[in-house]
C-alpha cells in the first residue's frame, strides 16, 4: 500500500530481518550487496526486479539502487558515503537515513570518541598514535601503566582490528599487527585506556525524522572470542544502573543526525560508572531479542522510524485511486491509528486492489490485561466497535469479592469502589462457609479451573469476612491468593494462626479499600499499568498530607481545623 | 539449511503468512496462485523460479507445483484433491499435509458434520435435502420450528452459500437462492437446526506428522456481516468453558488424517454446552493473533508440522558437506534442541556456506522469569555454556527479606528456604528503621526505581520485623508490596491499623513460611510457573493429612502418636 522503496546497503542477516519487517508492513525494499545474498531472498524481488548486485563500496552501484528507491538505509556502517553524499547531492534520493555525515563520524571510531566527548557522553580516554614513541607517551598520560588497547581507527567489528598491549616489549608488534603506521589523512591507529569492566551492557535506541528518542531495556551482552555470543534482556543488574546505561545511551544517539534505530555498547565498571563503548547507526546483534520479547522490533523500529510511517505512509496513500474514502475508512484510518498506537502490529497483505470486502490486512492488539486491550481496540475501531464486539471485550472478573452476609456490603463498597477506580474487573457476591457450604466448595473449585496461563493469568480471591467465621473459608480458600479485612479481633487472631503451608494475610480491621489497594499491587506482577496507577495515587496521598503540612504551618495548631 | 520446498497451494494473506514463517526459519516455498499474489510477494522467488501461476483448482498446474516440491499444502481447501490424488500417486511428492483425504471430506461441510458425528463431536443436527418437501420433514423432526438454517455443501464461507429460512414461505426462494436441486452426486443442500447461541469460540489446533496434538488457548470471534471481525483473545468466559472448548476442538482434528494446523469454530450455548461448527484444515483468520500472543505462531506451526521439524529437518542436514561436525555442533545441534523447546524461535539466515565464525542464525529464548530463560539456556548451549555466561544469567532478586537485626535469622530461614525451594530469585538483608533510618530510605528508593516494566515487572518485599517496629518501616515501603511475619501482639495490632491508602498485610505470628509462600503467589500473576509449583504443593499437603486420616483409621485414636 505504501508505493515507496526502501533501498538497503547490506543484505546481510540485519538486512534480512529488515525487509522480513518491511514485508509486514507491505513496504518494498530493494538490496545492494552480492548475488544471493540472505536479505534479497526474502524480499518482493519477484515483483520488484530491483535488487542491485555487487558491492555497498561501489559509488556507481549505490547509484543505481538510489535510482529504484525513495529512501536510502543501511544494514551496515562500512559503506562508501561519499557515494551517498552523491545520490543525495544529485536529488536522486531525497532521504538517507541515518545521514551520510552521522555514518562517516561513526565508520571511524577515534572520530566516533571524540564527536561523543564534545557531547557530554563518558567515554574510555584515548590517544591516536602512529608511532611506538606515541603509545609510550599516551600509556604515561593515562598514568595507570600496561596493559592498554591498541585499535583500528575503521574497519574494526567483532574483535578484529584490536590489539591487546601487555608491556611496553608488545608493542611494535601490535602496531605492525594492524598494519599501523602514518596513513595518508593522518594516524589509522589509536590507544585507549584499559577499561577493567564489570559488565558489557547494550542498548537499542530509535531516533524519529523529527529527532524524538525512545530506548528499549537495557540488556547484557556476553562475548566469546569477541563476538557476542548471549545477550541477557533485561541485564540482571540493579534497575537505577539500568536508567543510567539507557540515559547515556539516550544522549549519545540524540548527538547524531538521521532517523533509524542505533546500538548503543556500554561497559559497566565496579564503582557504577558507565562508559560508552562504541555505537553503529543500524540494527544491532544486541537487539535480534526485541523481535520476540518487545511490542516492535528494532527491525520494524528501523522501518517505521526511516519511512517516518507514524507521519506519512497513509497520508500518502489518501490521494490515489477512486475507492479513496472506502480506503480510507476501512484500512488506512485503522492502520494510521494503530501506528500510533503501543500494542498494535499492524499486518498487510500486498493485494492488488481493495474490492470491497476483501481482506487486505489485519491488526493485532497485545495488552497485558483485557481493560488495557478493549482501550486499544476502541481507539482502533472507533464506530466500527458495536454492541456485539463490546460484549465480547467484556473482561472476566480478576479479583473476586465475597462475603459471608450481604450486611458485610456497606464495609465492602469501599473496596469495589478501589477496583471500579483502578478499572481491575471484578466480581461481588455472597458465600457463606456456614450457610451455603456446597456453593462455597464450588466457588473454590472454579477459581482453582480458571485458566491461570491465560493472558490474565491469576484470579486474586479477596475473602473478606465477619466475626472469626474467615478461618473456615480461609483454609478451603488457600489455593488462591487470599487475604481479608477484618472487624473483628477474634478474625484477626484466627487468621494470624493460620497453619504452615496455609498463607492467608490480614490487611486491616474494618478497612477494606486497603485490601483492594493490596490486590491491585498484586495484579501490577502482571499489569505493569496497575503499579503505575498505584504509584500515581501514591503521589497523590502524599500530597495531600504535604498539603496539610502547609497549611498547619500557616494557620498554626490552635486555629487548625481537622475535617473528617 | 533444510534444502527441502514447500509447496502452497492458494497465495492469499494466509499463504503470506505461512512463507514469512518459513523465510524465518530458512525453509523454501513455492506458491500457485495468480501473479503477484501476497504470498509469492515474500518468499524466495528471484532464487527459486519456481512459483506456479494460475488456479489451484487446475490438477495440470497441481502438478507442476509438486515437481517443484518435497511437501505440499494448502491455504484453502477449495482445491482439486484429484490433482493431489494424482501427484501423490504418480510419487511426484512423497508428503500431502493435510492429505487429499481429509480436504475432501472438510470442503463438503455436510459430510465433514457426518464425520465429526461418527466420532463422537458434538455437531448441530442436520439434514440432505433437496426439495421443499425434504425442509419441511426435516424441521418437523427438528421439533423446534423456525427459522432454520440452508446450507451449500461445498464452497461456502464468509457467509456465502447460507440462508436463513424464517418460515415456511421462504423455503422455495431459499433453496432457489442457493443454487440447489438434486445434482449428479447427490443433493448439494443440507438444513441445519437453528442454533441461539451466546457466543462463538475458536481453538487452533496442531497436530503432528505422528498425530500428537496441541491446542492454543479459546478465543472468541465476533462476526460482522458473516465476516470475522474481531477476535478476543482469551474469549472472557469461564475457565471450565475454555478448558471445555478446547476439548471439543482437539478431539475433532484428533480425527482426521494429515499434519499440520487446523481452525476450530464453535458455537456456546447459554446451557454451557458447545458445538463444532466447522473446521478449516490449515491456518485460520481467528489464529493471526498468535503471531504476537504466543511463542509459536500458528503459521510456524504449521511448517513445523508438516516438515517434522522436530525429528528430521537437522538430520536430514547431518550428511551434507564437509564441515559437517563444526556445522552439528554450532548450529544444527542448537536448532534442534531448540525445536523441541517452547520459547525458543530460531533464525536462520540463509547463507550460502558455513563458514568458520559466520553468523548463520540465532536462537531467541523468551521465558516469564530469568530463572526459566537461564534453563532454557543451559539445555541449548549445553557445554558452550562458560562461567561468563552463567553470571550473566545469575538473576537479580524479585523477592527482599530484610530483618530489622541478625536475631531475628533463625525465625526468617524458613522464608528463605521456601524462596529457594521454589527457585524465587532473593536477597536477605538487615535493615533497621531505628538504627539505620538512611539507610532504610535507599533502601525503600532503590525497590521504587528498579524497572517495573522488565520482564520480571515487580521486585515484591517481604519485610519481617520484631516488637511492632514496623509500622514505621511499613509505611516507608508503601510503595512496595509487603506482607509480615510477626512474632508479638502489639505488631499485630500495629500493622491492622494502618492508615487507609497504606495497604500492608499481615500473614502470621512467627510463621515466615507462610509470607514466603503469599510472596510466591504474587509474583504467580506474572509468572505462571510458580503457580503450577504451588499447586503441586498443595497436592503434596493435602495428601499428607489424607494420609495421616487414613492412619488414624487404622490405629485408631488410642495407638495413633502425634509427630511434631
Amino acid at each position: 500500500m505504501d508505493t515507496r522503496v526502501v533501498g538497503i546497503l547490506g543484505g546481510g542477516q540485519l538486512g534480512r530481518m529488515l525487509v522480513e519487517a518491511a514485508n509486514r508492513l507491505n513496504v518494498r525494499t530493494a538490496v545492494l550487496d552480492a548475488a544471493e545474498n540472505p536479505a534479497s531472498q526474502v524480499s518482493g524481488s519477484a515483483n520488484l526486479r530491483s535488487h542491485v548486485t555487487g558491492s555497498f563500496k561501489d559509488a556507481a552501484l549505490i547509484g543505481d539502487l538510489a535510482k529504484v528507491s525513495d529512501v536510502l538505509t543501511v544494514e551496515i556502517e562500512h559503506v562508501d558515503t561519499k557515494g551517498l553524499d552523491a545520490v543525495l547531492s544529485q536529488g536522486i534520493v531525497k532521504h538517507i537515513h541515518p545521514t551520510p555525515q552521522t555514518i562517516r563520524i561513526i565508520q571511524d571510531k577515534f572520530r566516533q570518541k571524540q564527536h561523543l566527548i564534545k557531547h557530554g557522553v563518558p567515554v574510555a580516554d584515548s590517544r591516536e598514535v602512529t608511532s611506538v614513541k606515541d603509545i609510550e607517551n599516551a600509556v604515561a598520560e593515562f598514568g595507570n601503566g600496561f596493559p592498554v588497547m591498541l585499535k583500528s581507527k575503521t574497519l574494526a567489528y567483532d574483535g578484529r582490528g584490536n590489539r591487546v598491549i601487555k608491556s611496553a616489549s608488545d608493542i611494535s608488534q601490535a602496531i605492525s599487527d594492524l598494519g599501523g603506521g602514518p596513513a595518508k589523512n593522518g594516524p589509522e591507529l589509536y590507544v585507549e585506556k584499559w577499561i577493567p569492566f564489570q559488565r558489557e551492557l547494550a542498548v537499542m535506541v530509535a531516533r524519529s525524522v523529527s529527532g524524538n528518542i525512545v530506548s528499549y531495556p537495557c540488556v547484557e551482552t556476553v562475548q566469546k572470542n569477541n563476538v557476542c555470543h548471549v545477550v541477557v534482556a533485561p541485564a540482571q543488574i540493579d534497575g537505577t544502573v539500568q536508567q543510567r546505561a539507557r540515559k547515556v545511551a539516550e544522549e549519545a544517539v540524540r548527538s547524531f543526525e538521521g532517523a533509524g534505530i542505533f546500538g548503543v555498547e556500554m561497559f559497566l565498571l565496579d564503582d557504577g560508572s558507565i562508559l560508552l563503548n562504541e555505537l553503529a547507526p543500524r540494527p544491532h546483534n544486541s537487539g535480534h531479542y526485541t523481535i520476540e520479547a518487545c511490542y516492535t522490533s528494532q527491525y520494524e523500529q528501523h522501518i517505521r522510524a526511516i519511512l517516518d510511517i507514524r507521519r506519512s505512509i497513509m497520508i500518502n496513500l489518501l490521494g490515489s485511486g477512486s475507492a479513496t474514502s472506502d480506503l480510507e475508512s476501512s484500512v488506512l484510518r485503522p492502520c494510521r491509528i494503530a501506528h500510533e498506537t503501543t500494542g498494535a502490529s499492524v499486518h498487510l497483505y500486498g493485494k492488488a486492489a481493495c474490492q470491497k470486502g476483501r481482506k487486505m490486512g489485519h491488526i493485532t492488539l497485545t495488552a497485558d490485561s483485557m481493560p488495557q486491550a478493549a482501550a486499544l481496540a476502541s481507539k482502533i475501531l472507533g464506530d466500527d466497535l458495536d454492541a456485539e464486539t463490546k460484549r465480547a471485550f467484556a473482561p472476566a472478573p480478576v479479583v473476586g469479592i465475597i462475603m459471608g452476609s450481604d450486611s458485610d456490603l456497606p464495609t465492602l463498597k469501599a473496596a469495589a469502589q478501589v477496583l471500579e477506580d483502578f478499572g481491575v474487573p471484578f466480581e461481588l457476591t455472597v458465600v457463606s462457609a456456614h450457610r451455603t457450604p456446597k456453593r462455597m466448595v464450588e466457588y473454590a473449585e472454579r477459581l482453582v479451573l480458571v485458566d491461570l496461563k491465560s493472558l490474565l493469568r491469576l484470579l486474586v480471591v479477596l475473602p473478606i469476612f465477619r466475626n472469626g467465621c474467615g478461618s473456615h473459608l480461609a483454609s478451603c480458600y488457600w489455593s488462591s491468593s487470599c487475604f481479608e479485612a477484618l472487624d473483628g479481633v477474634d478474625s484477626l487472631y484466627s487468621i494470624c494462626q493460620m497453619p504452615r503451608g496455609v498463607p492467608v494475610a490480614t490487611v486491616a480491621i474494618n478497612n477494606s479499600t486497603n485490601a483492594a489497594l493490596l490486590a491491585v499491587r498484586m495484579l501490577g506482577a502482571a499489569v505493569p499499568d496497575y503499579l503505575d496507577k498505584i504509584e500515581a495515587f501514591a503521589k497523590r496521598s502524599e500530597g495531600e498530607v504535604l498539603g496539610k503540612v502547609e497549611k498547619l504551618d500557616k494557620v498554626g495548631w490552635k486555629d487548625y481545623e481537622v475535617k473528617h
